[in-house]
């Protein structure tokens, strides 16, 4: 299963001191170019204005290359899926988004479309955290309900996007970034990647890699944690 | 409904500087003293270790002349609630906590005691989470999946527990906790008051008043905020 895989996982779209998705643009060229793409569909349900988010996106992509199509703009919805050329899901509430794509029934067609037909898929934020096995570990608040936290499974282990190291000398007493981790570990006894700003996970078939000049933090099962360097190959993640 | 209400509901159970407890201590000596309350029954499901929790919260309390009793270690926990001269909901993760307390059906007890019965009620961080109408506004990473993000709605609005206001001069681009509970007016079209740690609702039948000495911050269903001060009569929230 999920040998065509050929995914991109940014923790988030914006970094510090650059435009809207600049810091991945070598990234997201690398695998649009590869696969012939002209057209991206963007799943734009993460937010509320589906329209201004699009257009936002395709302003973002345009100047590279790329057109964006929203796929709240297609009254087949299966069938825009079906016909892309590659698929980007956007940031924003991760419980709002893995509701919408329940209520519309987009999991099974994603799913299917991206580990045996290979569509590409990108995914920023919520949209990391709705392609990994599930939105146990997303940073949001829960606004919505959605009717599972079990998501797409691209992958089959969990994100924790916009990873923050836990700030030295607070006087907050709510729990740190670490400490929610922890917690996820403690109950389901499965690994987290911890990815900061500006890294992300390319998965292409079995392997699968750590993009960006930051280190990603592991929370291992056993609850200790691993630094992992730019270019490590995350393959033994896609073991479990 | 809520005549009966006596309710203290805090922000967090620890503030910098203090032991544990000890900001709120004469908040809770008037509730408790004011029921001839000696035996405190503890509700410690929003943390995994039962006994290491409520053993922790008899050494707070101790000392000030109450006794803690854990309603982890009660064969008939209906029974216990019944019985009790106050119940205690501590905090720790707000989805474990709501989802013990479905998995127990303990949900339709309380609220009958606390609504009908006037039994005195304490909740601390998810503890306050749960008392509200919904866990839409908890701050915890979602490690469970609740039947519902429904609660007890002892009171009828949403609390945002250790409340923070947005760091200046942040390099993160994850949301701030601001746009968090804009969005989830945004969504539900409802009031969320942000508790500052240090600080308290306290629930008399009809009557609302803020505790602390630090403000609380309004998120009011038109989109706009309004700081509320210590002692602010807060009883217009209960009208809903
Ligand atoms: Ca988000
Ligand atoms: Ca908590």
């Amino acid at each position: 299963m999920g040998g065509a895989r050929n995914i991109l996982l940014l923790s988030s779209s914006r970094l510090h001191g650059h435009g809207l998705l600049e810091h991945a643009r070598g990234q997201l060229e690398d695998l649009f170019k590869s696969c012939n793409v002209k057209t991206v569909l963007f799943v734009p349900y993460a937010l509320r204005d589906h329209d201004r988010y699009t257009a936002t996106i395709q302003d973002a992509l345009k100047p590279w290359g790329f057109d964006v199509e929203g796929l709240h703009t297609k009254p087949d919805r299966e069938k825009a899926l079906r016909e892309a050329q590659a698929v980007f899901v956007g940031g924003g509430n991760t419980f709002v988004l893995l509701r919408s794509l329940y209520e519309m029934k987009l999991l099974d067609p994603i799913r299917e479309l991206v580990l045996q037909q290979g569509l590409p898929y990108v995914g920023s934020s919520a949209g990391t955290n709705v392609a990994t096995r599930s939105i146990h570990t997303t940073n949001d608040m829960p606004v919505a309900y959605p009717p599972s936290f079990e998501a797409l499974a691209l992958v089959p282990f969990n994100i924790n996007p916009h990873y923050l190291d836990p700030e030295v000398g607070s006087r907050h007493k709510g729990e740190t970034r670490d400490e929610r981790l922890e917690e996820f570990v403690a109950y389901h006894g499965l690994p987290v990647l911890g990815l900061r700003e500006g890294t992300s996970v390319r998965v292409q078939g079995g392997k699968a890699t750590l993009l960006g000049d930051r280190n990603a933090k592991l929370f291992k099962v056993n609850g200790g944690t691993e630094e992992l360097a730019p270019q490590a190959d995350l393959s033994f993640l896609l073991q479990n």
